[in-house]
């Protein structure tokens, strides 16, 4: 009955090998049924090209494994942490995706410096605090996590659906996998494009609130007008 | 009877893609039948693979949409207003390619660095203003063109077949949509190499005007000798 | 006998060349057979179009090479040199892939700037000194692999399983020519990051120790939980 | 009776195309049968895609066409004035490969950062002085070739099969029409990890004369040792 998850789960991470995302095995995604509470994920260390829906792993959302033979991705935790805090999302995505993870290594945020930008994320990408030597023990992968949604304690994480995790790399979320692997490859490009913005103007201060307010509810709230729909 | 310019428009945003110029859909080509005053654009939102010839929207100039189910891409009142103030194009592209969005984002015009960019720019590639607050209200992508337009008063628009958008991206145009989209290869090209250059020599002054009229005039006006034109 | 090494060997080689870690024939991949005490390595200068795993040359420890009609890769006494002083490592990869061989002519070690080198990586990725005029004589390439060895007085090579030669070009060794391929690749991705994350952040003083053994320790020792092992 | 040398340009202006060495129709190569004085160069402005041998223009070296119903390249000019000036060439090739046009533009020589520049160019990539407004008039093409032989008044051709002319783009060349390729490609690495090193390390002094000598006639010479030659 999860068979429609798993398999967007599976597209969503093979999804992020096409546009060039993740290297050898660096890259996670998952989505949930939030109804059953059931989340599917990458197993952990198994090679892209011969993945199937089935191979899959089923969690709950404390972190009980369902059946199967393979372990999920080591970064399961973080995951469910964003899913048990961030009520709106449906999927998440973890990549080492270039660009990105340069600038949380370089523990900078992303400026909005342009409209592309704009149309995804309304405001900078937030970079979390780096964890403490407690944080990194035991419960390292929760606490990333937890780091997250620290750092999303004014923001709204539908409307900034990707995040730079310090000295580690990028997060990204959606309504479900499929548009969280779709956030995970516009903030590559969006982290690319500001990596030349600021090394072509180290002074750029971005783009006004006025433009950053008309790129993004052109495409989120009521007001919406890009696309076919009505 | 619009078929002709509805193939080659379809065919000008298929190679933005190739050329690997848009990332999912930020990009749109249209072209313009003169004798008619209608204009052939690319839907808005939808993705480029099943893209079809019937597929693109015709406008007139003043905005209004011929028949058709699809909605036309958001960025038209843009390229209508390119078509009204410069009556010797044929053909509009704009697209979010990285370099040369990364120039627009910096708010930085390119110099003309080198032959490859005296060759199709004579002079640098402009910037525009930054919109207003009031500017980026109801008529925004309107006032995008009117802002392009306005950057160009002293500038021939066939000779300086682009032009940056600040905090936005490039817009190219040429002849055609076809040569538009060239225009807009080019442009990026352009835009890489001068990032390139900007970086080994910040205080690089360019080349001369001898070197910028011989390069443009190789390729435009009565003494072309490029190609195997007579 | 040697059948399996030189298909491995060949394979490693191949792997360089998909990757897109050699340019023309710049690269070489060895493996050794520790009991018989010989090493596999790719011929000189041939192109990769029509290597064969028969085209493997086989060299004892000391250089002399078994029989065949190639001459080995004109590193093989680097490799020989590691294969010596290493005992626990089974094979060795050279290329001049871009970004590290940058670094290496940069002649600046690689820092520990996130957990994608720290997976791999236990502290920074080293830079030999460079070779004295003397050393660049006769025995250069052997020299070469001394300098390597020297470089490592003090450190593991099966914790830091790469280096970077002043003025040339990175090695990276592993288990087997595979493992050693694999790890020419991460460290290309690393140093590509790692020259981006400079760039955005010259004062960036990297991931702190305890992040640093976190990742490390994840992958490798008694206490490792990443992938399917028990 | 210049079938071969016409396939090899043929297949030598192929070469840049699928090593990314030309965007559109910025480049080209050429030939020479030094007995009979013939150069064969790619025509003016023809798409790479239906390009044969029978399309490359035949001159002598005075710029006198034979037969054939296409323009030679514009470029034709520069090429006679290498093959009169260095009669150890026999191939030349000119792209605006982004690389080494950006140090081209930047008006800065490629200093011998590494072994990989040292493999194949003995020194820098000089770059030549800008031309004179007059010098851009008529004889723009051969004062361009002129330019470079000049700046070649010390150095040794085949010691330093390249140049970098100022504001314009590289020239490449070598014994034949697909070492001049080899070469062209080469330089494009070349340069592309020598802006790496700089940015790097804005003071990288290069390697020492004594590694520079060593990989250069480990190449090149009486002594040379790569490859499978005796």
């Amino acid at each position: 009955m999860l068979d429609a998850l798993k398999t967007q789960v599976l597209e969503a991470n093979l999804e992020l090998v096409r546009r060039g995302l993740v290297l050898c095995t660096f890259g996670n995604a998952s989505g949930i049924d939030r109804e059953r509470g059931l989340v599917a994920i990458k197993p952990s260390g198994v090679p892209y090209d011969n993945l199937t829906s089935d191979d899959m792993v089923i969690s709950d959302l404390s972190g009980v494994v369902m059946g199967g033979r393979l372990k999920p991705s080591s970064d399961l935790d973080t995951h469910l942490e964003l899913y048990r805090a961030f009520p709106a999302i449906g999927g998440v995505v973890h990549t080492h995706s270039e660009f990105a993870t340069a600038w949380a290594q370089a523990g900078r945020e992303i400026p909005a410096y342009g409209t592309t930008h704009a149309d995804y994320f309304y405001g900078p990408v937030p970079v979390t605090q780096e964890l403490t030597a407690e944080e990194v023990g035991d419960d390292y992968v929760l606490n990333t996590g937890k780091a997250i949604v620290r750092r999303f304690r004014n923001l709204d994480p539908m409307a900034v659906p990707g995040v730079l995790v310090a000295g580690h790399a990028p997060f990204a979320w959606g309504k479900d996998a499929m548009e969280a692997a779709y956030h995970a490859v516009v903030l590559e490009s969006v982290a690319r494009m500001a990596f030349y913005t600021v090394t072509l103007n180290p002074e750029c201060g971005g783009i006004s609130q006025a433009l950053l307010d008309r790129h993004h509810f052109r495409k989120h709230g009521a007001k919406a007008t890009y696309g076919q729909g009505s």
